[in-house]
């Protein structure tokens, strides 16, 4: 991704620094373009937790160094396992509803144990993340000409005029390493010449759409509209939609998808209109030891001031305001659950799935080998 | 409704001065409490466009006030009938989706042409913005009784335990002149013993929810949480919501509702998860020459500013932040239409029906009797 004409990813290694690790800060997006260090699992798990970094991909990459940074900063203190079981725990419980810290984390864990000593371990560790971070990434590219022919697709039934996509959240690039999942395809649609315009929903209550999305899609010249949370459905009802494409924190082996507060509305919406919902994902979102979504995937509650206070810009300054009663009760979910039966396609790094089991297992048949699922 | 020890109506003629109505001003709640003066047509408009005052019955009943003070201001200087049709076109077009100013205007203008000077329409006119007052107070009490046996019902059945009741936007007694429209049955509820909590949606972008029916069931002391307008899905699937009631800003006689954008996608989760969907209206809120509510309800594009600026409270001073880019393109649909199909009932002043045209002309006969709809 290109910001101001310079090449970014969304993490990497300090250069000449390799005890540091480099992120673009998103929670001051689009006031402030800042970069954030990091240097310890603690500043991980805590870059993690406050959302200074956000999006499925782009939180198991970050976990992935974090076990990396456990052990750059290994003291010996405490039994060397122990010690990386403690961090692997405490990057797990960072946020519990993507999956993709634990398969990172995971993958982590495994590697290590192939080693003896700790500058083996350590190593090994560094040499992964970026492995994981660059599949990442290629995935998502793969993600992007997967779904071009979709975009195309209705591009020719509309003879060349502007394909309406409506997307939930930042499953952008900001939340992967590069290219995005949901707008891989869009931004390779834009780049090819396809005429597109993209339903940007603000995405309450942190505003990931209104302030993280169009920033991306401004930067990459896409065209785009800001719409409430709330506009989706009368827009679809009013031929204003062509399709919906959206991310996934969690996905389960039956194409549950699990994603931001508020896409369930969206796919609902997008069935009574007949509008095609496809959920943009690298396999690393998906889950194969879940079956069920709304019943097996742990939904995040997060504090409930995300909802009372918001983030503004006033007098060139950056600011939190109130804007509810200071006593109101309020309860922040922060994602919800899509039944399979909603989704049109799955685009994944080896193609277009639909969602559900045996369409699954048919693109990813080594994850199902050894199972009776 | 009771205000710290007060009793308020939301609207009123002010205390030994007859060429004055007094409003509630909304745009401050819950961070301050302020009284309006209106004593022109020009007052009404902006008062109502700029939404100082808000939902359908109260603007209605302002709109009739709005040609009273027309009255009141005459100058002579144009012939009365022109003037009066230029006062009544100004004020229809202060907000267009909601049917009520339209009735109220139309119910001034005919009551004013049975008097012959301008004194005596001016008398007429005021007793019957009084009368249309009185009516629409009394029919959001008869919407509580009608609506109570429903809530009442859903508490037998949980044996007591919390009716969790859902609701969109503010149709509180602020929205009207006293007991709201969807409250109305929430009100009698919980005074009646019956425990009621209900899941308030902050209703972007102007937040009327997570403001002012947060603001009125505190005062009320009716247990209550605020959840973004994204979460309800989430929280229906989860067993969390036992019926969703919200008002109408224009029902057709086909039973479809207009109402505060993101209303539809509530009814599609509703519906989705077997819930029951009721919307509490006034018959003035239903517009008898309509039959297709998603081709035929104008819907409201406000300022784009709505969704980039929001209004809060910082150091006890209520400011406005800029919570988006600056030059990011946004659109701003005010309401959005709810098929009839996803509506379980229509709760008016005369009782319950479907919402279908055969069961709405049971309720209204007259309306439809020199009709061959």
């Amino acid at each position: 991704m290109n910001i101001a004409g310079k090449e970014y990813n969304t993490i990497w290694v300090k250069e000449n620094d390799n005890s540091i690790i480099q992120v673009i800060d998103q929670s001051f997006l689009p006031f402030e373009f800042r970069i954030k260090e990091l240097s310890s699992v603690e500043d991980v798990y805590t870059t993690i937790k406050d959302m200074h970094i956000r999006g499925a991909p782009l939180i198991g990459v970050a976990a992935a160094f974090g076990i990396y940074l456990a052990l750059v900063k290994y003291d010996q203190n405490t039994p060397l396992n122990e010690y990386l079981l403690s961090a692997a725990e405490k990057l797990k419980s960072s946020r519990p509803t993507a999956i993709n810290i634990k398969h990172a984390v995971d993958s982590q864990l495994e590697v290590i144990n192939m080693y003896n000593t700790a500058d083996e371990k350590r190593n090994a560790a560094f040499k992964n993340a970026l492995k994981i971070s660059e599949t990442e990434k290629e995935n998502c590219r793969l993600i992007g000409e997967f779904g071009l022919p979709v975009i195309k697709n209705i591009s020719h039934q509309k003879k060349g005029s502007p394909v309406n996509i409506l997307t939930h959240c930042n499953a952008g690039w900001l939340a992967c390493i590069d290219y995005g999942t949901a707008t891989a395809p869009i931004y390779m649609a834009h780049d090819s010449g396809i005429n597109v315009h993209v339903w940007v929903d603000e995405t309450r209550p942190r505003n990931q759409g209104a302030r993280l999305t169009a920033w991306e899609l401004e930067q990459h010249g896409v065209p785009f509209t800001i719409i409430t949370d709330n506009a989706g459905g009368h827009i679809m009802q009013h031929g204003l939609v062509d399709i919906v494409i959206v991310g996934s924190d969690r996905t389960t082996i039956t194409g549950d998808v699990a994603n931001k507060i508020g896409t369930y509305l969206k796919a609902l919406a997008a069935n009574d209109n007949n509008i095609p919902f496809y959920v943009a994902l690298p396999s690393s979102s998906i889950d194969w030891n879940i079956e069920d979504g709304i019943n097996e995937i742990p939904i995040e509650l997060r504090d409930s001031d995300e909802i009372k206070y918001i983030q503004g810009l006033i007098n060139g300054k950056i600011k939190n305001v109130m804007i509810t009663g200071d006593n109101f009760p309020a309860r922040n979910f922060g994602f919800d659950v899509t039944p399979a039966k909603f989704v049109n396609g799955l685009i994944t790094e080896r193609g277009i799935c639909k969602a559900n089991k045996s369409s699954i297992i048919s693109l990813f048949p080594e994850k199902f080998k050894n199972s009776d699922k």
